[in-house]
């Protein structure tokens, strides 16, 4: 077998083909894996949009399991020191930093490395290697990306369906500081939201209160724990939203917000559900999504903290997997894979996911 | 003695009136104190405006150095300890905090608690005790002030030289962190920009560059250490301010930018000039100066912290005291006093500071 | 009714002696509570002995549930804010701390407030009220009492199944701040063991390892959630267990240890058990157990953080009661109230919690 | 020139001894420089001693400032991106992290990255490139090595005079965390606690108490801005220490206590010196001095937080070379530099640091 499949993003807007590119010799260090699932991710719509300063053709496709099929001479462990052997099942973060740069060793923002390329995003496909996207066959691993082996209890369906929204709310988590029985109102209903409540939940949030739509989405918020939620549909005017949350946290607001929606109306919404000295997390806006009149009297009134976090880290999704390994019952990540479409299906589960149709779609390429 | 003079703000936008009042009897716990120096602080100047919610009439003047003439039974002490007598030199906190409530005990924000009331900006002149603010001959300090004796070798002109806008800095630089050598950007060269560059030397700062106008302050500015200085007349455009703070740090922009401007422009501006990773500390805006066109996506991109800061606390004013005695030489304060008024001229010393004629202006009742 | 009966500590190491006392008149802040369940700690069995310095004679029990019988004027809200009536249900502080001094308001550590004295431990009995500890039929709480109003669907037996070793651990994890997924250990599997291992989960920990004797407790470990147990029988040595330890921590050691003990070896064996830059909280030694052969350079080569933590304050409390009532199911304190004696028989009640026999012994003096 | 000149460890509590050895080829991003100064460090004392478990033959000396002479393909930069040229005076650290590992990656701390192996301590001289050392007319830079290039108006004797005490306090003091004003006692007069002093008082804290001795090193801390000296031979007891710190600083205690000694006994003393809530750093302990005994109860009672602090970090020696170069004035370092010596005498270089005539003792190569 010298090619394999792709469905390729030639031209934004425009279907994506289905095109038969040639395999990569495995270099040291390198790795190629057979596809087992590739998640698709909201910003992965943005990008067919091209509302991202993307080169194409690309490979879409940052969420990735795969199976080994070869490794570079020099890979033999993956980033936890595991032994690594074809056959093994894996993920692995989609952009790597170089470990030794000002943000990297000096400030210690890894993920502001100016080195760092991503899987899905930052490669085109026309080039050699070519596989470095997850809507393929195969996907090629690149020298010193960071790869970690999937426990055998944990499912597939767990890694996807957590996908890069996990590790962003980890991280966006992380960088705002939950204290242990804050009360906490997630702005959004989509995966980053499922995963920020799922992750403030079991950092020690007490209340955790989900603003979002459309209900399918607040009933999955519901069965990974929220305590209650609003819905967008129901409470139509921020007024009405922001005296809501009020009415659920003694009349002061919430310890922190987490806004994990991106459209930038949601900031002034938020801030004003935060408490005097309280945390607002701006986690949702990857993507520029224009301005919004703002007032920046608040921040100073109510002495807030207001914190942005971009992408995550390697050391995020290493506890990522051993989360999800752990609390399947308690979040029922695998859950949110509910729509499943083969590679030549691309177009239509992209489509589900830029409808909100689903809580997670996924391709299976095999 | 039954009655004492003070300048009172009768009506938005007219001249103080001069006033003849009756003195208080001093309740168990107050004290009544002769008028040393009171500061006008730019704060004054939007009272004035009547552009904060405040009930007339009242005697401004936040900022007061006075000498004790009469202490109610039980108050022997100052806030910290010392021993309190008639005939002391003493100044105090403006609000006072209850130190029990939610903001106060549970979530340890006691400048957002409900009870505070400011001398000088949130009492009535024409109910007893009448004496709550510093442009009077005399000045009433309800039960439970914090008062703080001044140390001999620490000259009025520091107290008030430095004003509200030291405290207000030592907390806005607390809340923000600095780390050692970070390099730090100060929006504003008035006496919050000043004092907070003060701050932030004297806390670990490496590289500070001040940003302002006009010169006189500038200068000012280089006398209280600040390495570089960026005029606003001289660089008119925010790209080329932006542009310049990215030469003077590597690239990158600052480790931490404090604004102490109070426009909302200031905001988009300073937020550019941080690195990824920053800090931007939104200290100046008291005031509701309106809104701006902000977009929040720069928030996540850089992944910056985002800090405000409310009024000060108690323990700000004992340190500042102290580092205000201790670094006389480093940190001029004292210099900061260009323009001095009797209480008679009150509206004289008014103007001066609406047009940022003085580095600070006095007004010397006695 | 103008007196009734209190289980008094005469003399140290002497039986407790069932005395019949004047109920105080209720002054104004003030109220009069009956007590319904009053919590043993070991602190009590400390106490009995004579190893803390108190003035005798003296009620023990502080950790007390009573129902309201008489409130003082001007007492109508509980901390929180809620209403207080006669009837309500209420838990409250052992002790009280100024929120004025120069460890309340100046440094924030509320708990060594000089003014802080506990009911159960810092009052003599033969002087009015007499009536302040839990060992009695009434307990009086004195004006400032941070009193609890206890929601209608938290079990008495939950709030003082958690008694006070609930709230140290919150204080002790919150100053030693686990990190979300950090692996930690638990040294000790008593009330404080137990409770920190709750905390530790619920505060975002990964795998929780609990170290302690005898088997009913690590039972017990095990129903709240401990991931694995190290029985002190069964794994007799030092080095043992910290090889066990890290055998299950990648070879590392843990990123927490918290030490739940009180006996001074366990510092140097606990330390050992850090990765390094790892924490450790030294939370059992409320009491002067003795001296250690110690070597510090333990702490320079690993750069351990290591925390100490004394009591807790109300807004501890506070949370305490809402998380208890939110995870009943998932922590079940409720359950640790093994063994229950009236107030006659509160020798017997003291021997149970002295040879460890129960997991909490309580007195139901009605 | 094929070979060069070292003074070699060959055998522990032996004289050093002279040795001409081959110079190396310079490999890729390697660079071979000349000799200018090498500070003797204490450490090196318990080196000589044999007090830590090297092997020997060894060429010391970690602290080091050369001219380059041949810069190895692909290397071009210094580690902040300046170029990098033949003839570039520099310095560099004496250890390098991996970047990629579980302490650099996961925990960020990369001071305790199993790959780091030491100049002066951890390389044998007997072994290609055998330059491992400052004790040399040459010094050999391995690949990835972190070279910083000096600025020109920065004297070769600040460096070294600040050595490699100053980077360790930078790193421990950082750990620490000074808050602005605080009051703060370091414990020793020797290079490290004369840099502790230098990076405290630089990070914000208010009056800095310097114990230890002989006079010659407190007259030293007075130049570095100590606000006091306790000197061991007039004050000579524990106690007293205790009680004279106490006196000056309210009767509380200091905020921060950095022990900068090595002797474990200080540690008693130090943790007694803190206020209740207050840091204690132990940052002198590098070797293992033995143990003491130690009762942990003081620290929950005092509920104190204690730091180690182990070597340092790159970013630590960039901020110390813009810090000394910025405060020649305020920071004498390059004053430090008491005692000289030409290579051939580094026996008795060595004998005046072993006998603390020295504040800094340094060779001279060339």
């Amino acid at each position: 077998m010298s090619t394999a499949k792709a469905s390729v993003l030639e031209q934004f807007k425009a279907p994506l083909q289905l095109r038969e590119l040639p395999l990569p010799k495995v270099e040291p260090g390198a790795a190629l894996v057979r596809t087992i699932m590739a998640g698709i991710c909201g910003t992965d719509v943005h990008l067919w949009k091209g509302e991202l300063p993307i080169s194409l053709p690309v490979i879409m496709g940052h969420e990735t399991v795969g199976k080994i099929v070869e490794l570079g001479s020099g890979l033999d462990k993956d980033w936890t020191g595991e032994p690594l052997q074809v056959g093994d099942r894996v993920t692995w973060n989609s952009a790597t930093s170089c470990g030794h740069c000002y943000y990297c060793a000096e400030k210690k923002q890894p993920t502001r490395c100016a080195q760092r390329r991503a899987y899905g995003i930052g490669y085109r496909s026309d080039q050699a290697p070519h596989f470095l996207g997850g809507y393929a066959e195969f996907h090629y691993l690149r020298p010193r990306t960071s790869i970690f082996k999937l426990p055998d209890d944990l499912p597939t369906e767990s890694v996807i369906g957590a996908g890069c929204a996990l590790i962003t709310a980890i991280h966006g988590v992380e960088r705002t500081g939950i204290n242990w029985q804050d009360n906490v109102v997630v702005q959004g209903a989509g995966p980053v939201g499922i995963a920020a409540l799922a992750v403030a939940k079991s950092a020690g949030a007490g209340k955790v209160i989900v603003i979002g739509g459309p209900k399918h989405r607040l009933q999955m918020a519901k069965r990974f724990g929220a305590d209650h939620t609003i819905d967008l549909d129901e409470v139509p005017t921020a007024a009405e939203r922001i005296a809501a949350v009020r009415a659920l946290t003694g009349g002061y607001g919430a310890d922190a917000v987490l806004e994990c929606v991106g459209m930038p109306t949601a900031i002034t919404e938020g801030m004003e559900m935060c408490r005097d000295g309280g945390k607002y997390l701006v986690l949702g806006h990857y993507c520029d999504a224009g301005s919004i009149s703002f007032n920046p009297h608040i921040i100073t009134r109510k002495q807030l903290q207001v914190f942005g976090s971009w992408s995550s880290e390697p050391r995020h999704l290493k506890a990522a997997i051993e989360f999800l390994r752990r609390t399947q019952k308690e979040f029922p990540f695998a859950d949110m894979v509910t729509h499943r479409f083969p590679l030549e299906k691309a177009n239509e589960a992209l489509a589900t996911t830029a409808q909100w149709q689903s809580a997670k779609t996924v391709l299976v390429p095999a």
